[in-house]
């Protein structure tokens, strides 16, 4: 299949920006006349810190991140940060959990380990449909941060509001971050796997506020420690250097298409395409209560798995790759990350329709 | 710089066979007709899943490795494993650990938060110039394991024997696996940050013998046991895509090469051209005893710190680049992996030559 054939709906890794890779294809050889490739750079040449120490201040000023909070480019996904939290900040206390989707939930299991857990609102009794409101969030005293994860890339979920709680929020942010404003002086801690909105798989960015650091349990790995990690500037050990060369590529594309405000109207733009047949379809149905839908994850089924199938099928004919919906959910689900042209969704929407006139 | 006046002698993350790169960079956008970039594909896709499977199967051919153990891809680098190691295989007992240098006494310090170390031998009397004997090493009764750093980047030492302990071996072979055949009868645990010779930096491959796994402390994080990533395949989460893809590519290129015998060869030929210029020379002092000098990190200065700048500098005008020593010890090392041309290393032995004339 040609690249130009093919629109990429994976819910992560997932596409990336066709400028972004024709830059590193360019360079790969040989990056800017240093006579060899970024994955051959040591970390600690003044070509690789170049590169990270552009990356970290794009990355700062794109979403205006304050000097109280620090950026961590470490490795180990969303997973190695559902423990390495509660290592660092939690310390054998409280912290509230809002369990709103599969990963949420891991993560609560994981902080168990650590202190004490309690869940301050869960969602699975609605097959984790929907996003409890406000005065649904069950706070415990004391509690040292509230967690939760701010889009369910499985259900199509997405958090479109921030929790008003009395003690720091911690947010995952994996498949929503540089999609929108986010006003970091509500945060402890904001993290994110990188491999959809990003850069390829093997990045995390961690964004800590820098006060908070410094409290780890005194098992915890070095490496895992906040406090370490600020003070070796993510240094400790080798970072993942290909991973944050992409990564300040992806922010470069970010910036020259207008920012996190453009992404934001972009994104809108796209589930609307999806949404709108959605809103007026016989045949699907929508995963996600209407006030709490994702735009980045539209997940939706017909009432028949065969047609489900059917459908998945006939799009991957067309070039609409990645549709098919979580293997806990089954059904469709098309991931519109930040990279995903408007005309993808399009093509996308253009399919539904054709396929439900010939369904219903 | 065009690549090809170019020999990057950097300890790690160091060159790449120029046939990976060109491979990589050629299917970057488009692998292998599928429309989209590995750093695209969903790791749960069959392409990726191949890739995955093929790298895995070309290690264990490779270096032969037997069923007993299993091989797992990783992300966090040594720093990572220096925890996961005593956290799985200690359990709350003791370990012996010898200290050669830096990475070593890093790693011994980081298990005493999981159990009791006790130093097997302890070289840093000497600057770490040496490998100790099999009589020098002090054993402890019962030890969990007795742990080693195969070759010590920093200084320049290699351990030209296998330690015999009555106890399992672990060993990090992060600047020497792949160079040469191993017989994993004789380790509980070998590992490697991909960076020198395997991959991009951000993975990680840790080489288990199965039945140990399942011990871990009740606080490992789930994505540090060996049993959770030996049950789910090393993708409890994401792995690092982009790096294992690059990991099989250099896989095929060793096998092309002739295997780890052939890279065994070479790496000895490779050293063998600077060693003899420095048992020759009246200026450069090797770092390293002649017994113990590793065939991957030739260490060395002159007994002036002036010369040895201008010897650095002299070096990357004719494109030998990151000949400067690590900044604990000062003066010169070549770092000679896989993918250095013998060329480089016979490139480098002239200029020594020539700067020699020069300044004796």
């Amino acid at each position: 299949m040609n690249r130009e054939e093919v629109f990429n709906f994976a819910a992560g890794p997932s596409v990336l920006p066709q400028r972004v890779l024709e830059r590193a294809a360019g360079e790969m050889l040989n990056y800017r006349g240093s006579g060899m490739s970024v994955m051959e750079m040591s970390h600690r040449s003044a070509a690789f810190q170049e590169i990270f120490d552009t990356a970290k201040a794009s990355f700062r000023e794109l979403l205006q991140i304050p000097d109280s909070h620090e950026i961590l480019l470490l490795q180990g996904g969303a997973t190695l940060q559902f423990a390495a939290i509660p290592m660092n900040l939690l310390a054998g206390g409280t912290a509230d959990y809002a369990v709103t989707g599969r990963f949420s939930g891991i993560a609560a299991r994981e902080a168990e380990k650590y202190g004490t857990v309690h869940i301050a609102a869960d969602t699975s009794d609605t097959g984790h449909d929907r996003i409890p409101a406000q005065e649904e969030l069950s706070f415990s005293d004391g509690a040292k941060y509230f967690y939760y994860c701010a889009n369910n890339t499985i259900y199509g979920t997405e958090w479109q509001y921030v929790p008003d709680a009395a003690c720091p929020l911690v947010c995952d942010m994996s498949s929503d971050i540089l999609t929108r404003p986010v006003d970091f002086a509500n945060y402890a801690l904001v993290y994110a796997g990188a491999q959809k909105n990003m850069a390829p798989a093997g990045l995390t960015v961690v964004i800590v506020r820098k006060d908070l650091a410094g409290k780890a349990l005194a098992y915890t790995p070095d490496i895992l420690r906040y406090d370490t990690m600020i003070r070796t500037d993510s240094m400790l050990n080798t970072p993942p250097c290909w991973c944050i060369y992409l990564f300040s590529l992806v922010l470069d594309w970010v910036r020259e298409q207008g920012g996190v405000e453009a992404m934001d109207e972009r994104k809108r733009e796209r589930a609307k395409l999806l949404y709108d047949v959605l809103d007026d379809s016989r045949l699907f149905r929508p995963h996600a209560r209407r006030e709490d839908r994702s735009f980045m994850n539209v997940t939706f089924s017909t009432a028949d798995k065969v047609l489900d199938a059917a459908f998945v099928s006939g799009a991957a004919e067309r070039g609409l790759l990645n549709v098919k919906g979580h293997k806990s959910t089954g059904g469709i689900r098309a991931s519109l990350y930040n990279a995903m042209p408007v005309a993808g969704a399009a093509k996308l929407a253009a399919y539904m329709r054709e396929f439900e006139k010939e369904h219903v």
